[in-house]
């Protein structure tokens, strides 16, 4: 970890800047769609959203789970439990100075991968191929989170 | 995205530096308040916590969910999906330079429209008070990642 | 914050590297144990997964929740409500340039205290044991949010 500074200046920084912003916007655009669902079937959480909902005889209904809402929910939460780490780990990597035909290769592999899971979550297609595309993202860090233990070693 | 070093030590990271600090702080404050929910309605998720509240006959009823609780935790998960995003390309807008004027009006803004949106959530106040302050937080974010971009775009 | 660029390369940042990177692998690990009660008690969120539960006459009735899975799943949740905070500030920290041993007994404090909190959770101990390594990380973060806001602040 030696000249990192110099690191931080170099296409390898600028390749991760790009690949976790737009991963990162993808995960954003999960909320977005959670609120179409919610607005478009009136399913709602909170007493004072089902004003949202339009006027309604009974607003107590609009209270309840519905497994389109859900599902978006499920992937959100898959996200977060999934891209936070690739981002933390992957800033990291990027200041070990890796080659950056390889770091591309991790950036893009996990962005591809998680792009696929949200596809294969919300359509749904059959299994297992969210499985695998969960799978990819996690060797994917784990790989990254190798070369910065390896590399920062400092317990 | 040239000579990004001397960004970290400039008047914008450390401003970056305030604002994401609060802004998480706030966001940890979530945790004692549904602890202060939970110990003094006596609501736990699990049998072991039951302990926590006290002697009573039967713990069992004490593992339910509550309306309170649920509140504070849809605040927490809302702020972990919107604030967390706000942090990673912060981070990176911070380093690609921009004018300091225009950064403090970025975080000043999400950081004072995710404040508002605790509020709105937590007392609560009418729709769609709660909405708006989302989406000025979401806005905020998009504007900070559209910089990053064309500055670093690196595929 | 003045001479943050020496800072990036120094131990305290390879210190910050090599904790934040194992107290992430630890909160990652939380899916795949997820994922391990899921197969053996073949009990899932979503409908297309099933298959994944082997050859079965009702499918529908692997569509449930189970206590061992939602424990996980409470734990993995904690988690990114704690550790995500962690990273963030922790990393503003170790560019304010603290005394190496100070920044030390801080990551080594939080890691400890989160590895001790997920065993407590998972096993689980009697109370207050978790709630005391949750409350040492909370403390952890806040004491070095206390020093990015004191070097740092710029409002």
């Amino acid at each position: 970890m030696t000249e990192v500074v110099h690191m931080i200046d170099s296409e390898v920084f600028m390749a991760f800047s790009t690949y976790a912003t737009i991963v990162i916007l993808k995960m954003m655009l999960m909320g977005p769609i959670t609120s179409y669902h919610r607005l478009t079937k009136k399913v709602f959480s909170n007493m004072e959203d089902t004003a949202l909902g339009g006027p309604a005889e009974d607003r107590k209904k609009m209270i309840r789970a519905d497994p389109d809402v859900e599902r978006v929910r499920r992937c959100h939460q898959n996200d977060l439990e999934n891209i936070i780490p690739f981002v933390v780990i992957g800033l990291l990597y990027a200041l070990t100075g890796p080659d950056l035909s390889i770091a591309l290769l991790h950036f893009r592999l996990f962005v591809g991968s998680r792009c696929f899971h949200t596809v294969a979550y919300l359509l749904p297609l059959p299994q297992p191929s969210r499985a695998l595309a969960w799978m990819v993202g996690m060797v994917t860090t784990f790989s990254m989170a190798y070369r910065v233990l390896t590399t920062a070693l400092f317990l």
